[in-house]
């Protein structure tokens, strides 16, 4: 039985069951990732195999970089394809890593390859995805239409234009390309003279003087109304700590006008102009009935030497572990207090979180929404299929499990939709084992249910977009 | 196959041989719960299901309103039924929850009902068990009974008369319902007039004036040999710290004079006041041959909404994240040095400690006791299939798994005794998993006898209860 | 069938293949231990199984408190045989431990004994040992030849003159014992007595006066120097954290001259001198070409009683809970901004670390030497069947695999030397389940080799050494 092949990860005739009368053909809902609107508009075939893989993706420039690759054929000039083979000779060194498993399972959906990658068949694995890729080009939209997305939710700044949203309402049918509100740099104080240019740009956008703080909540506020516009109905927001210091604006609008003025303020003021302006923020998305994103816990650019060479994302991100939940716990506070907590998805990126996040979010809820606060899907390092399994015990464990949102790729790739697949058949497995093991009953329409509601009904129903069943 | 029937969760021919021959008939000792003697005196009849699963359980409350039920329906007004109806049809969301297991196992123990709870069979399962518990009504004690409890410890306060114990005395054969000496509120400085009104009452019920540091500790000294009259031999603490911080009388003294007057003491005073106390306890503790319980880590009330609108103990408790083990490893030195170390279950709250945890336990030991130290078995939100498995499998790594005391329920509600059930079928299942994949020899004499050690033998040793074979 | 039989641990038939066909005859490089060269060298036989098993074993010693043997019978007085036999009443409570599994490997590998080990079977397990200790006697030359070492490397003070290592080169045909330099003394100004003192030694053994900063770097310097001359390429300390403060030579300067006047130093103090050493030996170790070692995050001596009946090393050292990374990531960053980050393999005590400190590693590399930052195999506490899976899932979830130099004993005993077979068998079994499970593909040639890298040739090129293949 060749790897990847219809049953792959499936391990019981239950989970085969579950997976192929269920969750296969559920539609797809991609609510958080990094592709763009502009080039999913513009639509134009993919070139090869190193460009599609390896262009934007800094889990395998990390792992290349570990298995002694030189940066040449990595991030630098050297050619696509021997940058294909510089991936595929690090394969075999990747044994059991979620990289080899995705590499492998995007090769069989995408080209119905089930070859495994390795240095000897890179060259034939090459050919012929160079053929397919010339005789039948494929673009995005024809992927992303493969691939049963419906909605996709693109992760967009504040300042955007949303130009590249337009194109796509006016080009695309059959599924929607949503922004998101992604505010990151209005907590960008620890470089002034950036942060100032893009006051600057979100005064330009949202045609307002920012003087003041209230001009920069107005100028938020307009581009927020803008965003809603166009159909945008989730916020994120990627922060060391969701903080949420004791704020009084007074303090708050002297922070600002120092900042203002390019005068430095320290870690302690930025917390506090972050945590008035968090709250701020989590207040509009009540009202207009956003979902807010927060992705906790990155500690960026642990490797300075690689950060001055090439900048941020180049693969030298790490764990934060320093304390999460206390914060997070008090701003959730402060906003049910005041009755406009908004629906919310919380990522975590250290599993010494898991548990705690999955708890305290279960301390906050709402009779108008069930499962108002999600415990966001296995992010980055633990999306993989054990961080996903562990991810759905600890929700069983501790929470609702047939309320969760299921899954988002959180990628820059378009390849990365198979995780979707991928999820599924963890979830069914998942399932199916837990019912051998007697921790669940066998009893099909609860089980299938329970499927479709994960893989697609409850963010449709979370969300609140108008699709199909 | 029905879910719930004699071989649940025993996944093999061992597994099964040593649940049934072994471990199913072992009695309970339940060490620590928070059933009520006065109403097992009384012992009334259960009235309907609601009362007896709703009444008291914030698990069942979080969920139900994380699944966007009203309040109405979990702790409000609404009727027996209706109530019953809300928690039947939050159950599918519950699929892999110790919940939704719990109740089942509940249903079919307590009911011999083995039909699945939703929406659908709710009005036929409501019926069913009205007539059972009209036509043959059960009450507590006989419940107790049939669930072989030989000794049940409630949690009591020091300034309680006990008079549910005497009640108990004088009515109960077959089992001895204790009390258990947990002096919580004398920690409770962070609302004087709370404390001041409960100092009073507990220099009342040991009939001494509480003036200087000194009488409180008589007090509290008194109630202890009290307890220990009604033959309490557990002592118990929630605490969010085992605080340790070096504390020399006349500074605890001060904090006492100043607290007894109403004059705010800081958070400091009230860790240092904590300190001295909580080592004096230990040492009578140590001096009557009790055994000490801390529950360490809980994080109260984090939704304050929840509180302000209901009070404790509603389902807004959580997981606290700061460190633990270093103080805890301070308070244990001190008494080791002193040589007045009792006997301790030491309970955790956030897996996080649960390694350091058990692992620091074993470096206190004393040739008079095996097995003198104890890592308090699963508890609260670990405490499901999951927590106990990895409670035995990290006692199994780093500790003396044949001398663990086994299991308590730590529950309000009656039927929650069937978690013993629940426990050793795990054991059980764990056990005989380790001996296929190979970590155990197959050794039936071996693992009879540490089963039979684990549900009852170690427990009543341990503690020191007369109690049959 | 016999527990620890061949196929013990190997529980598909693809676990097996692997096992007997690669891992079981792959040699064996134990790079890290805390045998005694001068031992080995010496070669004198075995003389019981108390002193083989009891007379260094910390491990098992808390095991043996806690089963509540006197310490008469664990470091004491009494006869050897009594000693053995209070281990052997031990065992039955320590079934699912490592220390249950490995002493019956041992028995079984060493004398072929497949008894199991209790009160019961201790005078005929002792007389059979006895009887072939006499008839048949073992050294512990013959034993590491037979467990099929061809490199091992002991723990070393900088001070010591490696008489022993002579001995051993000259001695020794088949295999190389080779020091490590491991200079945890120089941190020790906690206790300045014993701290000048060791100075003292230090300036004899490097023939240098130590007046000042660069006197103390000097010796180490020679020290290292004069290692390496004897075959040395791994550095150690064991240090709670990795400390990595700024630190400025006046000020370092001025803490060493306060500390050799014998002046009391300050933990802030200590730790700013301990970071400028640090960065010091690592540029040392970058400059030879050595594999630094560091062992993180023991909570050393918490049971004082015990530590002042026996001083260190007698089973009371446990978890630290403290931050550990950020310190790390500081120091790594340091040395790959100066570009002499040398290899390093990074051992972790708290599985809190396991993921952040994998994913931490990942963000430093080296075009030079594939897998050159290494995460430490399972250490101490987490040396079991279940810490060695955790720490292969992990690897395999966020690192390379394929270029994981496997395990050491770092142990205090010779038979401890089985534990590679242990880690062979729990490797073999846990790549067969993840193919049985489908997360790796079933390709023969792809599994051997990755058994064949990790068990035995990613160690023997990592490190240097010229050896057989």
């Amino acid at each position: 039985m060749t790897w990847m092949n219809v049953d792959w990860g499936l391990n019981s005739e239950l989970a085969r069951q579950l997976y192929h009368e269920t969750a296969a053909s559920a539609p797809v809902i991609d609510f958080h990732n990094h592709l763009s609107a502009a080039e999913i508009a513009a639509d134009q075939p993919f070139e090869n195999l190193a460009k599609m893989w390896l262009d934007h993706d800094h889990y395998k420039w990390r792992m290349m970089r570990a298995n002694g690759i030189s940066e040449a054929y990595i991030t630098g000039n050297a050619p696509d394809f021997d940058k294909f083979c510089a991936w595929a000779t690090t394969l075999p060194y990747l044994l059991g890593s979620p990289l080899y498993q995705w590499t492998h399972l995007e090769l069989a959906r995408c080209f119905g390859i089930q070859t495994l990658l390795d240095g000897n068949t890179a060259k034939e694995i090459w050919d012929r995805t160079q053929t397919q890729l010339r005789d039948d080009p494929l673009t995005p939209r024809r992927w992303l239409a493969r691939c049963r997305v419906k909605v996709l939710c693109t992760t967009d700044d504040p300042v955007d234009d949303l130009r590249g949203h337009q194109d796509c309402r006016n080009r695309i049918s059959g599924f929607s390309v949503l922004p998101t509100f992604r505010p990151d740099r209005v907590f960008d104080l620890g470089n002034l003279n950036r942060w100032n240019r893009w006051v600057e740009q979100l005064a330009s956008a949202a045609q307002v003087s920012i003087n003041h703080l209230a001009d920069l909540q107005l100028a938020l506020d307009r581009r927020h109304q803008s965003f809603h516009d166009f159909g945008c109905r989730v916020s994120d927001h990627g922060l060391p700590v969701c903080w949420s210091l004791d704020a009084d604006e007074n303090r708050v609008e002297q922070i600002f006008q120092q900042a203002r003025l390019g005068e430095t303020v320290d870690s302690q003021q930025i917390q506090m102009f972050a945590s008035w302006v968090l709250i701020f923020l989590a207040r509009l998305d009540w009202q207009r009935g956003w979902t807010k994103q927060l992705h906790l816990g990155a500690k960026r650019n642990a490797n300075s030497r690689l950060f001055a060479d090439g900048g941020a994302d180049r693969g030298g991100d790490v764990m934060g572990e320093w304390p999460q939940l206390d914060s997070l716990s008090r701003f959730l506070d402060q906003l049910e207090l005041e009755q406009r907590l908004p629906k919310m998805i919380i990522y975590n990126n250290h599993p010494q979180d898991n548990y705690p996040l999955a708890v305290l979010l279960g301390a906050f809820s709402d009779p108008a929404i069930a499962g108002k606060l999600q415990w966001g899907p296995a992010w980055w390092h633990l999306d993989h299929a054990d961080g996903i399994r562990t991810h759905l015990r600890i929700m069983a464990n501790v929470g609702l499990l047939g309320r969760a949102v299921g899954m988002t790729t959180d990628s820059r790739s378009y390849l990365s939709m198979v995780r979707h697949e991928y999820y599924r058949r963890v979830l069914c497995d998942w399932i199916s084992a837990a019912v051998h093991g007697g921790e669940i009953p066998d009893e099909l329409s609860l089980l299938t249910n329970t499927v479709e509601q994960i893989c697609y009904r409850n963010a449709r129903d979370y969300f609140g977009w108008l699709l199909p069943d």
